[in-house]
Parts: structure tokens; sequence; C-alpha cells
């Protein structure tokens, strides 16, 4: 492992250099428009992979590509296997404004790299792979077999991976998934993750008017679609914060003492983290605090609203229609497709008749938990407490990954969740970034996690 | 007379060319990228003045310019004098993709000219044009002094024109302005309008977090200024349809026993406009009808809503910020910039502490009403008794031309309302058009127009 360690320290800079290039392309896979940024990206992963010794190929799907990366070029069930989970493709870089440098042109500021993609995800997997990298040029042997699997619809929920893996379940068959798509708390504080969100998406559409109509002419006569939806939306969440679907928290599970003395040990900086998100103070579901509420309680969240003029000045319109996006963020025992379905029918209910009512349902994922007692989690706590020099914090993520739901059923393999992002980094934001401190550490770790999961006895 | 008539008859083709030229500049007010059009425009119109016999000038303002065109050169205070009020510049086109045909490529199908702008306001203020050329070409002796006033801010509400008139006060001191901005109930049905409504707007902007942050990470720990925005917007407008703004109805003069016959008498054809609007039913303030509703009750409309994530596809944030455009129609003796202060107070009052709430006041103009029985209002009645072959409606009108207010004030005249748009040519809305016959007797109702109101004993 001395030659390993010396290799991750030697190659820095190089390392450095390679993910900037990996996060130049603007892998897009929301709405559809970048094509050819996808091939290029997959293009140059695929050979990446390749200069580093991996035998990468390209995998086609009805979506993007995946991209699978083996240490062996077959099995022979000598040795344990594992996958390391990760995605290539980003979110929108929207509102481009708002970022200080251009998202697609990867900048260093003291030890941050910014950049869309930086630590969600392309940062993080490409720690595994130096990892591995740093194994196989330096000749040491690698305990167990890595396959990397690396897909390019992550962002708009993963549409054609669950099928790519039962059609590859043999190939696939693993002892655990390593994903590193979260984040830990402090670079000081390392975080294992034992439980995730849900998320499902919907699409609500108002129509009033067949087209916009003046507002002195009509106005005052007719339903204004804008209102109405900001009525029906308005009545989702009491003043309380809870929220008013009936049904909505009818299979949570509740949160045991236990977990609830966990929670309240995490370290928690809030006038920290106010200044950080701009927020004037929290607000959530009354009973629970901040941690409880984004991690292991249910929400509704509208994402975007658009109707009428949104240019400068004014249009004096009743708009023909208004649209509002939202997403529910879900807990173990609630499943993403009831849970649409509860929302489609309060919304039918206390839709008013003077509109008619549109859904469209975007993607869903179904929530996550595991024990944080297994064995495989001890193990990653392990290589965890050896990179960071601290064990880490046993937590449950509000993120989504619903990809884990589908490793578990698919390949039967649970998901050991090593977070490198930081709180900071602006997942799904301007000025994402990844830290560079949290690359090496990560690199080091995951070098440490394959030895600590291969001496487990096989399952 | 005859030759007038003759006159108008004859060249009835070239008017509507001559109209179809002046409909395809995109004399966009609104947002103002447009300077360029909204000179060729401008150039156009002082050259057309010109050629039909007037002094025509362009004269500068702090906004868009203002085009004068006279019949005398210099007034010797031996006729009476009126004044012709119109507006050159449009309102946005957009949405584009619900337009049959380009909005700046005027298209005639049938009896109906298509065009962003051909019935508000160009179509409209053109036929007074065409009759006065009637009357100079055929060198027929016009009994008074028409001056036209056609500004290129109106769908920005005017902002340059107060001052303008005041400037001119002098210059434009006439018995009264004739307005053709506004709808005839049928082609024969002609309308004539004794009063308008007010209107001010408002945007209102909730900020939350300082950038859009991810939903799974902070969801439903931090407040969503969309669903904060959709809260407080939601209960601005109660079941009954009423506004819930403290003081909102309190200068509502309220409506006489007389007036409420009159809309009565209006005729109304709820099935046939319902299906024009493409709206499933009314809906309005409980206790009055949809006529009252909409041109002598006050109302609150959002015109356009923006937050967050609007692209195809999903994307799982708390938006930073959310924002409404509102306007207000208002009836007298309701003043703009009083219901516009109300508004904000009341919105500051229900806007709750976890969201920073801003506001841009924008346009505003008071409601109108002058007495129905006035002898300018029975002389342009009887104009428009002779074009159109049947007495005026008298009427109230939804919509606002604020600057009816400035004129009074300013120039101690009334506006006489002549409209002669129909309620389906889609002022404000995609496929906008204006039509032929509507243009026709229009400016056979201008010809008249001048003999009647020259007849009355200068006041």
């Amino acid at each position: 492992m001395s030659r390993v360690q010396e290799y991750l320290r030697e190659n820095q800079a190089r390392f450095v250099g390679e993910l900037t290039e990996y996060l130049r392309f603007p892998s897009i896979s929301a709405g559809g428009g970048h094509a050819r940024d996808m091939a290029d990206c997959v293009n140059w992963l695929v050979r990446h992979c390749r200069g580093i010794g991996l035998h990468a190929e390209i995998r086609r799907t009805a979506g993007n590509p995946v991209v699978i990366a083996r240490t062996a070029l077959t099995r022979r069930q000598r040795k344990p296997h594992f996958l390391v989970y990760g995605h290539y493709d980003v979110q929108p870089p929207e509102p481009l404004d708002l970022w200080n440098s251009p998202p697609f042109e990867p900048r260093v500021v003291g030890k941050s790299l910014f950049a869309r993609g930086a630590s969600d995800n392309k940062g993080q997997h490409f720690a595994h792979l130096k990892a591995i990298e740093a194994y196989l040029k330096t000749g040491t042997p690698l305990p167990c077999d890595v396959t990397f699997i690396i897909e390019g619809e992550e962002e708009i929920s993963s549409p054609s991976l669950a099928g790519f893996l039962r059609r590859h379940r043999k190939e696939l068959k693993c002892e655990a998934v390593v994903i590193s798509d979260s984040t830990l708390h402090a670079l000081d504080q390392p975080t294992l993750a034992y439980g995730l969100r849900g998320v499902c998406g919907l699409e609500v559409t108002l129509h009033g008017p067949s087209h916009d109509v003046h507002s002195g002419v009509y106005g005052g006569s007719i339903e204004n679609p804008a209102m109405a939806l900001c009525q029906i939306l308005a009545g989702l969440r009491d003043a309380r914060g809870r929220i008013t679907i009936p049904g909505f928290y009818a299979d949570v599970v509740p949160l045991t003492r236990f977990e609830r003395a966990q929670f309240a040990a995490e370290p928690f900086y809030p006038n920290d983290e106010l200044r950080q998100l701009g927020a004037r103070r929290y607000f959530g579901e009354a009973g629970y605090n901040p941690i409880e509420q984004r991690t292991a309680r249910p929400t509704l969240e509208i994402n975007g609203l658009t109707s009428g003029y949104q240019g400068k000045g004014g249009k004096t319109i009743v708009p023909a229609w208004a649209r509002a996006k939202l997403t529910m963020r879900l807990v173990p025992n609630q499943h993403a497709d009831r849970m649409v379905d509860l929302a489609i029918a309060h919304l039918k209910r206390i839709c008013p008749d003077t509109v008619r009512i549109e859904f469209k349902r975007e993607f869903g994922g179904d929530p996550y938990r595991i024990s944080p007692r297994s064995q495989y989690v001890e193990a990653a706590a392990e290589a965890l407490r050896i990179a960071f020099g601290k064990p880490p914090l046993l937590v449950r993520e509000g993120g989504s990954i619903p990809i884990v739901n589908d490793l578990k059923r698919t390949l039967g393999a649970d998901s050991l969740l090593v977070g490198l992002g930081l709180p900071d980094d602006n997942f799904h934001s301007p000025n994402e970034k990844f830290n560079l401190v949290a690359f090496s550490k990560g690199m080091l770790m995951s070098a440490w996690l394959w030895q600590k999961l291969s001496q487990l006895p096989t399952q």
C-alpha cells in the first residue's frame, strides 16, 4: 500500500489537470439538447479509463450510453467483486449570470475547483478511478475485482439504468456497490450515509382561456389560471410546514429515539449555514429540527413557476395557462409512484372548475435505508477513518440516488455511500465546486476501501 | 360630403395596402429593445401624414417621439379645434408560436387584416387619417381644425405624454379629443364609451436563499420562495372573487340603478363568447354580472409568474426567488398610486419573515368617466349612427387609456371614445386583427364626426 499511497501523493497535480479536462464537457442530460457533448464526454472517459489500464467500453442504452470499466477482463470468481457507480452527466448550469466564471471552463481558486459537475459527480467518481490507477500503475495487487459503471442519465433520474442492470445482472453481480455522490460534513469529519430520501416529480399545468386575453377587456369576469395555480399550490402546505395532501405521511416510518439522538449529535452550525445559504432563518415541518426535516422527513417543493408575461415592463393579460414543476422528497416506506398518485388525486379534487388541469409525471425513485451496522458499512467506515483521520458520522442523506434501489433489487447489493462533496459545494447551483483536499483524501479512502472490503468473509 | 364619401369608397383597396405597410413595423415599446424599428415606424408615419396634406412633425420626448400632424399650420381660432389621439406603438407579440401567420407580416383573410397592432391601435387611428385625407384631397372644406397626436408609449403607459401635453398645452388646446382605441359591440352595433377603468401595475419578488439550492440537501428546512409567493398571492382573492386587500373597494362609487339597467341592455352572448375565449365558464366577483365585473368593478390580475427552472425536464432545486407581475384595474373614484400603496402595505403585512419582499411599481393610470349626456357625446353618437346605421350603445369600457385623464387635466378636454375594434380582435393576444368593414365604416364615421362636432356652439 505504500507504493499506492506514494503514487497518489506524487501525481496530484496531474490528476487535477485530468479532472479539469473531464469537466470541460457540458454533458447536460436534461432537455436532450447536448447529444454531441455527451458523446464527446463519453469518448474522453473511455479513453481515459483505458489509459489507466481498465477494460473500458461504451454500452448503448435507449438513452445516453453507460461506460463500463473493469479491472478484470473476465471474472473467475476468485476475488470479491465490487462496483463503483458514478455519473458523467451534469445539471443544467442556469442561471448563467450567477456564475463567477463560466461553468464549463474549470478554474482553481485556492483549494476549490469550480465547474458544473465538479462535485456532482465527475470529481467524486474520478477519485475512485485514480485510486485504481494507483494500484494498476504501481503493480500493486488489488485484493478484489472492481467494475466502474458510469451512467449519463442520473440528473434525469436514470431512465435507462434499471433495464441495463437487468440485462447485465450476471456480469455486474457483486458484493456491494460504492457510491460517492453525496457530501461529508467537513474535511475533518467524514460521513457515511445509511439512508437516502426518494424523489418524485410532477408538472402541473392549469389551462384558462385558449390564448392570453386582454386584462382590461375580460379581467374580472373569467378565471386567471395563474391565480388558480397559486391558490391550489398555496393549500398544499399549512402554517406548520406540513404537507396537506391526504395520506402524505401515512407510510412514513417514525424516527426512532436512536436515530433522533444520532441526528442531534451531528455537527450543525446554523449561523454559518444560513449565511452561506443566504436564507433568513430555517423553516420546515414543526416538531422536527432542520437536519431531520431535510434528511428523514418528506417534503414537497415548487421547483419552478411559469405563466404569462415574464419580460421587462408589463403586459396586461389574463394568461392562457400557468405551470408549476413540483418534486416530493420521500422517506421509508413511501413509494414514488403512489405519492404522485396521491398528489394528482388531491390536486384534481381541489382544482376549481374554472380551469382545466393537466399533469405530467416526471422522474421518480424510492427512498433507501440500510442497516448502519452491516459489516460493509463498518469496513467502509474504517477506510474513511484512515483517510480522514476520524471515524465517520453515520447519517441519513436528504438527497436521492434512485439507482440504489435498482442496484439492490437487481443485483441484491447494498450501496455504501461515501460522499466526498462539501456542504458548500453548490450541487445543482451556480458556482459548483469540488474541494481538492476532499479529492485527495477521497483517493486515499478509495485505495484503503478495497483492502478493507476484501478482508470480509464473502457473504 | 358626397365627394368625401365617394373618395373614401373608391380608395379602400389602396388604404388597406397603406395600413399593411404601417403594420410591418415591429414598433414594440415594452422592453426598449426596438429603438430602430420605432424610428423607422415614426419616419414612415410622418411621411405618410405629409403625403395626405397634413403638417406633420416628429417631436422628441424623453422617451419615444410623438407625431403631431395638423390640418392648419397655425391656428387662428376661427374654427373649433379637435384632437385625434392614437398610438403607433404595439404590444409585444409573444407567444409567437400561437400566431397563425407572423405578427409583423400582415395578412388579409376574408374581411380581417391580421397583424400585431392592426386594431390596437394603428388601424383605428389610420381610419381617422384617411377621413381627413378625403377632405384634403377632394378640396372639401373642413369645418374644424384637427390635430393628430400619435404617441409611441401607450402600451407602456405613456410615461412621456403628460409632460408633452403640459409643454404644448397652448398649441393643443381643443374642444374635445377623439379616441378610437377600444371596441364596438358588433359591426351593426356601434358603441360609445363614457367610462374607462384605470390600471396600475406592480412587480413583486420574494427572495429566499441567495442562489438556487439543491432540494435534496436543503428542501424541507428552508423556505421555498415560490411556495411563499403562491401563499401570499392566493390570499389576495377570496372564494367569492373579492379582492381581500384592506380598503380595496373603499373608494368605489356604487353602480346606479340606471347604469345597471344599461349594462343589462347590452347585447351579450355568453356561449359564443366563452367559445371564442376558450374559457370553461365565467368567474368573477359575486353579486355582479360579467359585463359589470369587467367594466365597472375593480379587479386584480396576475399577468405573469416566474420562478426557478422552466425548461424541459426537471431540476430539483429550491429556487432563489419567485416573481409575480400584477395589475389592478380601477374604477371611479379609485386612484392608481393609492391602490398600489394599499397593495404594497398589505403584501408586506402578509409576507412571511422567511423571505425578503421587493416591489417595483409599474405604470399607472386613473379611471375615467364623463357624462353620457354631454353635447359632444351626442354629436359623436350621431356620426356613429350615420356610419353604422344604428344609434350607439353607451357603455363603460373595462380597458384603460390613462392618457384621457391627462388630456382632461391639462387641456380641459373630454375624450370621445369611439372604438372600432371588434370584441374578437385579439387585442394584446396572438392573431390580433382589424376588421376591414369596421375600418371602412370608421372612416365614414370620422368624416361625419367633424361635421357634427363643428355644428355645436363653442363651449
